[in-house]
């Protein structure tokens, strides 16, 4: 039955800094992650990623640097943990230009930016790729990023949501409804670049936002990009589920994982979606060799290179929560916090029944419970384990986290993807069109079910165009 | 003694659109510009303009497509004139890594975006193209822009000016004062990426912005980018003198032109700034052949695909002054406009003693008041009028204004740049180290005398490291 084997989903999961999740890994003879302000570093990491048909290089990024813990960004600075980070939209169309299939996923905060700047960003990106582009939607969580620009905290979890939402309303209709199909003519005859009259300003008053003005673009090949989205509370769910197409998941719990898929499917459906129009994708670490003692011979030549200071530094930061104040060994339960409501809401869940010290947190091992899933074996256990975790979980793939690289992504390639081929679990080949078509296979375009494609020709039935 | 002669500098002036000041000129049938959406345009479009040893290739941006004519971008975007108007800075790395040498100058706008993420998306060009990038500082010109954000207008046109100082000054603090040049040691055995007794925190209160945090960037080979500025009024004159390295011109009148460069390099001086710390760059539309009769021809296969309207709409938005209201052979003192001042300094300066209609304007041809240079003619004759035009004004290049490209450019490459060389008047290869050093030989960092580079000491004295 393997050849009608749904096939999983590989993403690189990266960041333009020295070391990301897994802090400090930099600090291994092996890792080449200093490179990271280098145009080269990302065309080499592009290649090696479409070699293993990989759908997608994911960008990870944030507003401020993690200051959460300490006070202050010195442990993440002196660690490389997340920091210094430079702005990822600005690798992307190199990597494109240096391959043809792949994928490219950036974050980008809508705290930050007026919707018509992000929406020309991403379609110049989508041009640029030639529809190749993904937009990871973040509403904001460091508050060193609010701070930065001068605002004194961010708005309240549930608010960032509803401003969320208006945002991607204005960006729909830039994306969808300023500039209709036949609008693109390039008649140099008739002297007409484009037509006006397919052509319409987008008017927008709003509780958080308003514009007026015509998209700056003209419709890139999928005109919205692919949506992607992480956030796991109960608020972050139903925004997921009414614009995600990928939602990310960081936990390795597989009932936990099964309960959100099935309710991020539910809640698509009754948004008038498909529950299949969202692909769940899940963090992994995976540690790979020719055996399973190579392997664990390399789990146990990385594992000292975790930089504790600097991962609990970016875990801070991602919590609210400075952990410095508290004894590494200290319980989680006992802690008195202000933590973040998905975080509070994965802790209550993860701690249940469990010692859990402050310690365990970030620590680099297979228990870890922050980290997605953990995987340490011969590529063909971990190729098994993963395909098992999908079929239990019902999940469409994995988001792979960055330890020493490029190797540990190499190691992926070379030896875990041909066992997935050979069990029917992944493509032989990509397929065709845009990034949508690759993952959805039901064309270039958002879905016609898609609410902000129905908002969008709503908004360009009722709005005439420049000129009659 | 041509040895000794003063090398000329040469930008190629470009925009991530089919058509820029001369606008229509994608009808064409040799011009390649519609390719404009894709990113081997850019990258062949580098490399030719690095085989002619061009100091930098310059994008021109704006935020809002032009619709002062006729109240709306309508004919702009049917004559393809500035509209469609990607995102610049997307294309620059991958430029820089196709190439070794070439520059790259980015428009960028200060009212849209918070110095915090200027400044590290700067940074992050300035890393990627290692020492390559420089900004254009604009404060703000098509209202339409402000529009499209949601404001209700631009600000005041001198108040833009004072913003735009103190953002600089921000700007300046996180490029020249965050990271001192020892900070970064990478030492995997320490386990110390950076140093946080040689990192600070940013901390602003002003009249416009207000801010607290770590620049997110360790420090690029330039710091600061090369600044380049085009503010032609008064006001934007001081602004240049405090700030600008490169002041771009746009007129054709040499005592004009004369008289701004003498007056910009006394107001340098006035700031503690050497004189030729800031070089002129002056716009030049050239049309060469290997003969004057080819040049010619050339000239009239071009002329009839400038696009009047396009253009008009385009100068529109620029002047503030809807053109499309009045009969194109009207004069134009009888104008009564809400033009900007700089445009106002401008055309008095310009129609003085002349009759000019509106529709002379935008015309495409020598006597054009608003193309700066526009020269037809064998290399031989360009190079030496642009040599005479040098000499004659103190000015230190020019930036070549797009016609049929890259057509246009490759002419200028073959023919005039080995005409420039055997005069002694352009260099006959790139000189060492970042853009800066290439065009001041003084070194890849902001000159000591630079206000910006003197405020960032100041406060870093002023202000201890995160850690003591």
């Amino acid at each position: 039955m393997s050849a009608a084997r749904k096939k999983l989903l590989l993403n690189a999961f990266h960041m333009c800094s020295p070391s990301q999740s897994w802090a400090g890994m930099w600090t291994h003879e092996r890792d080449q992650c200093t490179g990271y302000t280098s145009i080269d570093y990302y065309v080499d990491l592009a290649k090696l990623a479409e070699r293993g048909l990989f759908d997608s290089i994911f960008f990870a990024d944030s507003i401020g640097l993690m200051d959460k813990y300490g006070g202050d960004p010195a442990e993440a600075i002196r660690a490389g943990a997340m920091a210094p980070m430079n702005d990822p939209t600005l690798v992307i169309p190199a990597m494109a230009q240096a391959t043809q299939h792949l994928g490219f996923g950036v974050t980008a905060n809508l705290t930050y930016e007026h919707p018509f700047l992000m929406a020309r960003r991403m379609s110049t990106l989508d041009h640029l790729t030639k529809g190749r582009i993904g937009w990871n939607i973040v509403a904001g969580f460091v508050e060193s990023g609010a701070r930065a620009i001068g605002l004194d905290r961010l708005r309240a979890h549930d608010e960032r949501y509803d401003m969320a939402d208006e945002y991607m309303e204005i960006a729909y209709k830039l994306w969808e409804a300023s500039w209709d199909d036949d609008a693109v003519l390039r008649d140099a005859h008739k002297r007409i670049y484009a037509q006006p009259n397919h052509v319409r300003r987008i008017d927008h008053e709003g509780a958080f936002f308003r514009m007026s003005g015509v998209h700056m673009c003209e419709p890139s090949p999928q005109r919205t990009p692919v949506l992607y989205q992480a956030g796991a509370s109960t608020r972050g769910r139903a925004f997921a589920a009414r614009h995600a197409e990928c939602v990310f998941l960081t936990t390795s719990e597989a009932p936990m994982v099964r309960a959100h898929v099935a309710d991020i499917r539910r809640q698509a459906e009754a948004n008038g979606r498909r529950g299949d129009d969202i692909a769940v994708i899940v963090a992994a670490t995976i540690i790979t060799g020719k055996t399973t003692r190579q392997a664990q011979e390399k789990y146990e030549d990385i594992r000292d290179h975790l930089d504790v200071a600097g991962s609990l530094s970016v875990f801070s930061a991602l919590a609210g929560v400075d952990f410095s104040k508290y004894d590494p060994d200290d319980p989680i339960e006992y802690m008195k916090t202000d933590a973040n409501q998905s975080f509070l809401e994965r802790v209550t869940i993860l701690t249940k029944g469990r010692k859990m010290r402050i310690k365990d947190l970030t620590a680099f091992h297979p228990d870890s419970p922050t980290s997605g899933v953990f995987l340490i074996g011969s590529a063909e256990e971990v190729a098994r384990q993963l395909v098992d975790f999908a079929d239990e979980t019902g999940i469409d793939g994995f988001n792979l986290i960055r330890t020493v690289e490029p190797g540990g992504l190499q190691a992926v390639v070379d030896l875990v993807v041909p066992e997935l081929q050979t069990m029917g679990a992944y493509k032989t080949s990509y397929g065709s069109g845009a990034l949508r078509n690759k993952l959805f296979g039901r064309g270039d375009r958002l879905s016609a079910t898609h609410p902000g494609l129905r908002l969008a020709k709503a908004y360009a039935q009722e709005h005439p165009p420049l000129r009659p």
